[in-house]
């Protein structure tokens, strides 16, 4: 990161890193609230209670902040889901491990702040196609990859019946995730009754199985 | 429709519908290009060769101007897809029914230009909700009802099995559409290869059919 400029602060690292978090957290408050052209500089710095100089230190433009916002609540995410997926076991109760794993992807994903964000950046994605991009590898892609890659051990020790693992990630990912998702993009309701992931987890698991599971 | 202002415009029918269109036309140019915010009434009308006078005589603002492309857009995607649904016919292979529903409902989402203004529409649900309620009113929202009410019609000739029909639909929808879609949503995916989307029916409705299929 290199300066933007001359600057009368002489941050000792701490310092530097705390003010790194406060434009972090500010940025996503008015990029979240106003979109991405609706945002500038000057009220992430405004909010942050530092100069704009110090934002441009620590971020060369306004594209390089988004995508740093993009990237951290992303990868917070997507590292406790990915965590999730390899933890996965065979307990021998496949439905019930499923299910399980089901109700943990939905609580991760459907976290309003990273659900306000995934619309940011679809909205931004043909202007701004890195982004898109970024959001998938760290996000659904990573997720997939790896779920892709316990149902392929599950299918060799028998607990599913497979050919095309990636395909059958999908297929799970898809039953669980894409009512609540889709109805949350365009409706807005990012905070659905528990109760109703619920159902869709349990619902998607046995959809899946019938196609997937063990004979 | 009420006249925005003063105008020495006497136009005819016909040379207002056409002027409208031109608007309209000019609007999903300027509105997927350059987002919702970046989009204004001036060049609108530029691009339309018409007054921003006559831009206003058609629609009261940007908002009012933006919601009618959306509505227009989908209303007319959606037109189609439901007829397809209703024309499903219990030809006795239910497999090869849906899979030919899967193809044509596939065609009909993935255009480019829905899959824009679906970007655009998600971008600004939080600040423009009532977009994103006619988008899924207009689009997902329909098909689903209608294709729960076939579905329900199936399962009384014992084509399909199934408790939940609303479930069914939603399963059968997203185990079609959901792969393409978010790749589209996030990576910008517009025009996926052919056999692709062939493949996705194919596999979609074999898992569908796995779990609701008839015994």
């Amino acid at each position: 990161m290199t300066s933007a400029g001359p600057t009368t602060d002489d941050e000792s690292e701490p310092r530097a890193a705390r003010k790194r978090r406060a434009i972090l957290g500010a940025a996503a408050t008015v990029f979240l609230r106003n979109g991405y052209v609706g945002t500038s500089m000057d009220e992430v710095a405004a909010r942050a209670a530092v100069s704009k100089q110090t934002v441009y230190k620590h971020f060369a433009d306004k594209e390089a902040l988004f995508s740093e916002l993009v990237t951290a609540t992303v990868a917070e995410a997507s590292d406790s889901v990915h965590d999730e997926v390899l933890h996965l076991e065979d307990s021998g109760d496949i439905e019930a491990d499923l299910r399980d794993l089901a109700r943990r992807q939905l609580a991760k994903v459907m976290q309003p702040q990273v659900l306000q964000l995934r619309r940011l950046v679809i909205g931004e994605a043909s202007r701004f196609p890195a982004l898109g991009r970024a959001f998938y590898d760290l996000g659904p892609g990573r997720t997939l990859t790896t779920l892709a890659g316990v149902f392929a051990q599950l299918a060799e020790r028998g607990a599913l019946r497979l050919e095309d693992a990636a395909l059958a990630a999908e297929h799970f990912n898809w039953l669980i995730m894409a009512i609540p998702l889709n109805r949350a993009m365009l409706l807005g309701e990012d905070e659905p009754p528990a109760s109703e992931l619920e159902r869709y987890a349990h619902a998607g698991v046995r959809v899946f199985l019938a196609a997937y599971g063990p004979r």
